[in-house]
């Protein structure tokens, strides 16, 4: 396979919208709306309208034949029965890439079925790459390549990072990336491929495996087309980064509604689970572990091994985490006796000395801080859970140094650093410090045990 | 069992602070601090502490019994050994209701445990009811009774509702309250109970069933002390209103986590769940679940049956809704063929007419409000499922209106419906937006159809 024209999706150019519109709330004009950041740095884009001189201050074109330059991308966003004449058009331009926008394929059965055969053998045909159609497209965050219809005063768009989001849901997509913003997430590479006439799951994977850009990789599933094609190309990709899959559609009713989504069968029970796991997948149970777990496996490292210290200012959370971590395959550390004994004389009597470490009500952003550095220090502890009341009168925003300190120093010892803490406006706004800090926050204790999973078996794969 | 007393930890007309402090950031000025509210509303506060003349402005005594007038409640802050002799003065000054904050009992094991067992026996002397101790006590909206330790700026409280939330852990409590602020759900009584030494679960939701500000009871659990006692309450009151119970510390290692927390003794595996659910008890996976659960039964009424009908502009979550339907003992409807006819003559050929029906990424507000209208309409459809793209060019904020008119024929035909949508600021502002029509809203279909069960099992309740 040609990785480089995969990369012609992320580095056009230029780019042609078949299909712009002059009117506001229409998706050829968001389209364009979208894309004029990339045109403001240097890219071209050529809105193309057979009735248009002018959209959004471009100067707009009757067909992608009179665009006087070369097209090396098309955002196609035209009623399905008139895309394969565009295909055509394409062609004869020199387009080498092509995201499809519109629906009404697949998805629809019988005649629209055979529209999008069409479109894929004129693809191959050509020699085309085709992302879609029915699909929200590609986001590349260094080049600003946004052939979203979703304005940006409604969707805000995340900076560079390091996940790749691959999604056959665009509605997924687009809360992946929202999430991802407000928690200061950066994304590599985006692509939503909806009913993937062409490139598919494994073709980006294959693509994002040697991307430097790319840690780690996430993926919402509805339906395999070619199976064994994803699964070989997952046993490569997952030997060198972690891949996360998120599987929509696995039930049997399910399965017919994901037929009318993006044409493709769900379902098959949960036969393919075992077939996911061996391909070294980490299968995340919901839209939320999916996200909790790249973003675990974007701002920390793999766990050494399974061996978990925690410390609250409230023990609720902890005792759930624990319930929760027998079935993670995690383990409660056995703390060395140095390390209870450092502790013991540290604290208050008050104090359960023991793990988990329970610093009650009282405690204090210094006493987290002696913890956390005994916990970091004991060759018994692989990983730190730390859960915070920050609403408690003894805490204060002191807790951010605080934890800046025990996150360089966890670094340097490769132990992954996990929060947990939940509430209002105080609290969320303290998580986005941590975020910012490169320390992964998480709403409840199955959501960060859960994360923590991932980097457990993140390990485990190097292995 | 008295239930006037327990009103009395609601509706105390004075109030003492046992170990108030001086100091900012210390428990026991927090607590006199959050107490100021009910003490502007005519309340009165008073102050205990040996070396104060006045604290945040009101006058401080060096003995409960110095104090001049009646005490209704006293709410306790100091160290556990100081603890009992209190309880001897709070009897003298005739006090009815405690709430011991303070930690260090039963949960440290050992002297600490026997000095639990004396707060017991002295309370049970006395004809005292105690709420605690290692707890964060009791929050009543209605009149500001107060005992919380987190300040208002770091921790929001919600106005007056329907809900009550009782729990073992005052974390759990703190992060169920501030949730619903930000979602506009209300409180009827809230009370964390941690050891329970007196006030138990029982005697709470055998006050809560013929409180008629509450519709439903949340509890968070982590030991029963005495399980016969709980479950012939909960069958009682479940038959009068919903009771949804999320369990912590069911793992054999969480157990012994849980017993340095509130000093019982969780565990015994899953054994209890059967228990739960004959007593007609909801059992919540997690706090999300239990927070998602709490706030369909506060703003919904019960389903009148189990069959679904959804719509979506992105299809995704639908896949999946479906997906989880099936689980949560819930099913698809079969649309009449009338509406389907209705929906075929209103909508875009692209649109497909079935359950669920996809509107696809071009769908207007207009679209949706036909849509549910007939949806509604529709014998065969108990509940409506609406997820929303609302970042899509061609949505708008028309959508409030649209879905207040909706809200309404839903309520005269009581059938809930539930919404679906995440992302960001935007999306968030209109989610808040639906809350205050009193629809719930649920970033995934996984928690919105978990509110869902919980609506239909409300309803079998009935029955």
């Amino acid at each position: 396979m040609d990785l480089s024209q995969i990369e012609g999706f992320f580095k056009p150019k230029s780019i042609a919208v078949i299909g712009a519109s002059t009117k506001p709330g229409k998706i050829g004009y968001a389209v364009v709306e979208n894309l004029l950041e990339f045109h403001e740095r240097g890219g071209k884009v050529y809105p193309i309208n057979p009735k248009a001189d002018e959209i959004l201050g471009l100067k707009a074109y009757k067909s992608i034949l009179d665009v006087p330059e070369n097209v090396d991308l098309a955002v196609i966003v035209i009623r399905s029965e008139k895309v394969p004449a565009m295909i055509d058009d394409c062609a004869k331009k020199g387009v080498k890439n092509i995201v499809i926008i519109s629906g009404g394929f697949k998805e629809l059965g019988g005649k629209y079925r055979d529209l999008e055969a069409e479109i894929a053998e004129r693809a191959r045909k050509y020699n085309i790459r085709v992302i879609g159609p029915n699909c929200i497209g590609v986001y590349y965050p260094r080049t600003k390549v946004d052939t979203f219809f979703q304005p940006k005063n409604r969707m805000l768009r995340p900076g560079p990072g390091n996940v790749a989001f691959l999604t056959q849901s665009g509605t997924y997509g687009i809360i992946l990336l929202e999430w991802s913003v407000m928690d200061g997430l950066g994304v590599s590479k985006f692509v939503s491929y909806g009913n993937k006439v062409d490139v598919d799951e494994a073709d980006l994977i294959l693509y994002l495996m040697d991307d430097d850009e790319t840690k780690v990789i996430g993926i919402y599933l509805e339906g395999l087309g070619d199976g064994r094609k994803f699964f070989n190309a997952a046993k490569k990709v997952a030997r060198k980064k972690p891949i996360i899959v998120l599987r929509g559609g696995w039930s049997e009713l399910a399965a017919r509604a994901a037929l009318s989504h993006t044409g493709f069968l769900g379902g098959k029970g949960r036969i393919y689970e075992a077939a996911f796991k061996q391909s070294g997948i980490i299968l995340a149970k919901n839209l939320e572990e999916l996200y909790d777990m790249a973003k675990a496996l974007s701002k920390q490292p793999a766990a050494r091994g399974d061996k978990v210290a925690m410390v609250s200012n409230g023990a609720g959370p902890m005792v759930q985490a624990v319930d929760y971590l027998v079935d993670a395959g995690l383990q409660l550390s056995s703390l060395t006796e140095e390390t209870k004994e450092r502790l013991r004389n540290a604290l208050s009597p008050f104090v359960v000395v023991d793990n988990p470490v329970d610093l009650t009500g009282s405690a204090t952003p210094r006493e987290y801080e002696i913890v956390l550095d005994y916990l970091l220090d004991d060759p018994e502890v692989d990983m730190l859970f730390t859960f915070f009341v920050h609403q408690n009168a003894p805490m204060s925003e002191d807790i951010v140094g605080v934890m800046d300190n025990i996150a360089k120093k966890a670094k340097k010892l490769r132990k992954p650093i996990l929060v947990g803490a939940a509430g209002g406006p105080y609290t969320l706004s303290i998580n986005k410090k941590m975020e910012e800090l490169g320390i992964p926050t998480y709403p409840t204790p199955e959501r960060l045990v859960a994360a923590a999973k991932a980097l457990y078996l993140a390990q485990l794969k190097k292995l």
